[in-house]
This record gives C-alpha cells, sequence and structure tokens, in this order.
C-alpha cells in the first residue's frame, strides 16, 4: 500500500495528458478546459485506493476512477449552469466562457465519455461498474432536483436534508470506492462495507462543507465564507438552529432578506448559529458520521495497515480547512 | 414475421404502462410527459423488426428498443433548449412547460436511464448494446454540435452538411436496427448490413424532412412550411441551389434578411430551389440514399419476405408526406 500522495500522483498525470483531440473542437474544448481546471481529485483518488486495499494494482482501476472523476466534472458543468454560478475552481464556469447551449451538450458528451471508460473491463465486471454506475448518477440528478426543490419549501426536515445529500454528494464517494473493490474482485460483502465507509465520509465531508462555509477561515478557505448565508440555503447548521423556538423568528426574518452589504447579515446568522448551539451539533454530526465511516472498517477483511490508511484519510477530511 | 402495424402497437402498448412512479416528482413528470406525447416511434419499431428479421422474439429486444426512444428523446428535451423551441409534437416543450434548469436535469436522468434497460441483458449482450449505444450518443451530441456550428459558418460544405445529418440524425436509426440484431444474436456481417441499412435510410429520412419543410403540402405536413427557409438553415436544398452562381447572389441576400412577413421570402427561396433544380437534386439524393439502403439487403442472409419488408418500410418513408 502506498501514500495517498501516490494516487493523487496517478491521477495528476493521467489528467495532464488526458487532451481528447476529437471534433468538432466546440463540443471537447470545454470538456478538455474543465478536466484540466483541476480539484481535489478526491474521488479517483479513493477508486485507486480501494483497489489497493483489496489486494489489485492501482493502475487496473484507473479507467473506472476516470470515469468517476469525469462524470463528477459533468455534474459540475450543468449544476453550475443550474445554479448560475460564474466561477469554478478559480475559473471561469463553461457556460460563462462559452455559453449555456454549449455548457449542456458538453456535459452530456462527459456523461457518455464516462460510460465509454467502463468498456475497458471484461463484459462481466463491466456491466457491474455500468450498473453501478447509472444507479449512482440517477441518484445524483435526483440529490440534485430535491435541492432545487428545497430553495422554496419552507418545511424542508432534517432528515429529508441529510437524505438530499446522501445522494447529491455522498453516493458517488461511496460508488467511487466500491468501482475500486469491484476491479480488484472482492467480496460482495466488502464492496458493501467500503460502499458504506465512502457514503458515511460523503455525508461527513458535505456537513463540514456546510459548516466551513459559516466557520472557516477566510484565509485558508477557498470560497467567499458565509456564502450559503447569502444565498440562504437551508443547510444542516441553519435546521438545527430552526429547532429553537427562541431564533426561529429572526433566523426566518434574516433568511427572507438580500440585503445589498451582507456582512451584518452574515455575522447576525453565525450568532445564531451559536447561541442555539447548531454549531457545536453539526461538528458532532460530521464526527458521528466519520466513526459511523469507522466502524465499517471493523467488519472488513484486510490488512490492518490498510484500514490505518482508511481511517487517517477520513481524519484529514474531518480536520481540513478547505 | 408480422405487418409493421404490429410492432408499432407493442411499442405504444409499452409506453402506455410505462409512467415511472419515483421521487422527486419535479425529476421524473418531465420524463413521463415528453415520453407521453407520442410521435412516430419509427426508432424502437426499427428494433423490434429487426430482432425479428433475425430470428427472436420482437419481445426480447423490447428494452433495447425502449432505451433508443427514451435517448430519443432525451435529445429532444436537451436540442429543444437550445433551440429555444416552443412546441414540440404540438404541446409545450419541457423547458417551457417547466424552465430551463428541469429540461437539463429531466433529460440528464433520461440518458441514465436509458443505459439502465441494457441492464435487462446478461453481461456479454448488455456491452455490445451500451458500447454501440455510448458511441451513437456521442455522435449525436457531434452532429449537434455541427449544425450549431453551421448557423454561423458561411463556408458550409455538401460534404460536411451530409456528415452532420448523418451524425445527428442517421446513426441512431443504424443503430436501433443493430440493436435489434445484437439481441437476435445474428451474424457481425449481418449486424453491419441491417446498421448500413438504417444509416442510409436515416440519411434519406433526413433530406426528406429539408424537402417536405419546403415543398410538403401544408394541410398534410405537420409542421410550417417553409420553417428552414424562416430561419436561414443550410439545409441540403439550400448548399445544391447555392452551386449555381445565376441565383447565388440573391439566394445569400434572401438569407440575410429576416423579414416580419415571411410569405415573400419563402416564395422566392423556393422559386430558386425550383429554378436551380435543387428540389429535384434532392429528391434524387432521396432516391440515391434509399436505393444504397437497399443494396445492402442483397447481401443480407434472409428470407426474402423479410427483405420485402424492410423495403416496403423504406418506400414508404419516402413517400411520407408528414
Amino acid at each position: 500500500m502506498q501514500p495517498i500522495g501516490h494516487y493523487q500522483q496517478v491521477i495528476t498525470d493521467y489528467f495532464a495528458n488526458a487532451t481528447i483531440n476529437k471534433e468538432p473542437a466546440n463540443l471537447y474544448d470545454p470538456v478538455n478546459y474543465i478536466l484540466s481546471l483541476g480539484g481535489k481529485r478526491m474521488r479517483p483518488v479513493l477508486t485507486l485506493m480501494a483497489a489497493e486495499i483489496f489486494n489489485a494494482d492501482c493502475r487496473a482501476a484507473l479507467p473506472a476512477a476516470v470515469a468517476v472523476e469525469i462524470f463528477h466534472n459533468f455534474s459540475l458543468v450543468h449544476d453550475d449552469i443550474m445554479d448560475d454560478a460564474p466561477l469554478r475552481r478559480g475559473n471561469q464556469t463553461v457556460h460563462e466562457k462559452w455559453n449555456i447551449n454549449t455548457g449542456i451538450l458538453s456535459g452530456d458528451a462527459m456523461l457518455i465519455l464516462a460510460y465509454q471508460y467502463f468498456e475497458q473491463y471484461e463484459p462481466a465486471t463491466f456491466k457491474e461498474l455500468a450498473k453501478l454506475f447509472s444507479k449512482t448518477a440517477l441518484e445524483v440528478c435526483e440529490g440534485q432536483q430535491w435541492d432545487v426543490d428545497f430553495e422554496t419549501r419552507s418545511d424542508v426536515s432534517l432528515p429529508e436534508y441529510l437524505k438530499m445529500i446522501e445522494y447529491k454528494t455522498a453516493v458517488l464517494v461511496g460508488a467511487a470506492m466500491k468501482m475500486g473493490a469491484i476491479v480488484a474482485g472482492t467480496s460482495k460483502e466488502n464492496c458493501e462495507r467500503i460502499y458504506n465507509f465512502g457514503l458515511n465520509l460523503g455525508i461527513a465531508f458535505q456537513l463540514q462543507d456546510d459548516y466551513l462555509d459559516a466557520f472557516g477561515n477566510p484565509e485558508t478557505f477557498g470560497k467567499q465564507v458565509g456564502g450559503d448565508i447569502i444565498e440562504n440555503k437551508k443547510t444542516y447548521l441553519y435546521l438545527k438552529a430552526l429547532e429553537h423556538n427562541q431564533h426561529k423568528n429572526d433566523l426566518l426574518q434574516w433568511f427572507a432578506t438580500q440585503p445589498e452589504d451582507n456582512t451584518t447579515k452574515i455575522a447576525a446568522v453565525k450568532d445564531i448559529f451559536i447561541a442555539t448551539g447548531a454549531d457545536e451539533l453539526t461538528t458532532s454530526a460530521i464526527e458521528q458520521y466519520t466513526l459511523k465511516a469507522f466502524a465499517t472498517l471493523d467488519g472488513m477483511d484486510i490488512e490492518s495497515d490498510k484500514k490505518q490508511l482508511l481511517r487517517k484519510f477520513g481524519e484529514n477530511l474531518m480536520l481540513r480547512k478547505v
């Protein structure tokens, strides 16, 4: 088993040389552009790691890892259109640099390209991977739709929110790891355990995102601190704070405003998150989901140094500041 | 072998009972809506026919036929956004009835749903079908991008135009038929021949569309006659007419105008199509591609009544008025 940096290098090297040289340029240039912007490459790294954890060479899992990363980028391109987002990873989004039609069509092409990477596997593995991929991709669409629906609903419950982030974010993390396990040809039980490890880690990851959006250090956090508050997003912090009758009306009122200058609003809402203990409840939920992920490791039939590596990865995610 | 009406009935019956009862409703309602609008269902009918031509029960090809029809509808939903089209099959387009974001996301879901229908086949067939499907789907995206590119280019050549309609329309007709052949487990040669039969018929079909758009009977033609002329579309008729130096400037001038009332423009452009013989050259090209399709039948290892049925289908397409 190699250190995590090794798997990151394999993925980085792959995408550094993965330019698609096909026509028409207006279809494939945006694909090459978004894939070249980098990002954490967390999902494909997990696919490679999972393969080695179950005793395969990580390179055997590279096509599946690439498929996962291309799918992730497809969903970013289409989500950025829906969210009218101008920036992605500090650069122009595809629909900003080109236009909405180009964003739609090159996104479609990426979804298809992702499926094509699985063709490098023989039929039985191909089917298992493609089936997991389709199920996951559809869940990601469903999660995105719930997210859109929640914007105009005032009665979103905490279980509904958790289901939404599970579908929109966590299932792909679980699937990324399970694909590595499938390629390695390990037991069904190990496949399910590594899926649940990734799923719970994915939920913890998204809750951490919610937390950092409000309480991250502006110096180290990549995005604008308070972005979710500005957009009146019903995050875990918000839904937890809303459970306190004492602050409910204040919070609802702040989330009904769209001030020119958001400084006061952000400070006031953060105060409510602290006063209601929503901040600590979120930190504690992150920890619980991480521990739930770690618990699935116990039943797994692998060497202890491998469990240690997965644990380390989870701890790093939980401690991350960006 | 059954008459064509039988296969149409099988498909119609299937989609009459195919409502997806899943949540979130805002994702699946548009899918059910567009699939319920009907249409000719030409592609899935061809999949079923191809299966029986190669001695399989057409019901064995139903999942593949459904996948092809769902993919076709996915491409309509996304294309209608790109073309800003208000109507589809006489009803509101998805992005008009809901909004653009819903059109993008439910389209994405349909592309994934299409792949899932192939899961009903065992791994070797699944892989063969999914591989052909991905290749074809990517070509359809490329064809759509060429079509978009051509709108702003003044130097589109006839071979480029033929390549565009081949990718945008004809490859899916070929693939629909080849899928029936794959399910039936016939020889590679027969698979290729039926693909080429469908491909050439698909090109003839699209050229016929171009022709009817200008010269169709307004009483029987479903769409507005002259629609391509109003939109200054570089069709086969236009590109052929443009080869005549005598009328070139007139035609270019008409295609540089966007009059309030298009009656005069449509009449003048149609006169040019007739004066240059572009109308007859188009009819003759339709015939040539149809004959090319029929020629692939000769080499096919099937009973003559089956060849007759395929020929009949092709002749009906060529004689169609809608």
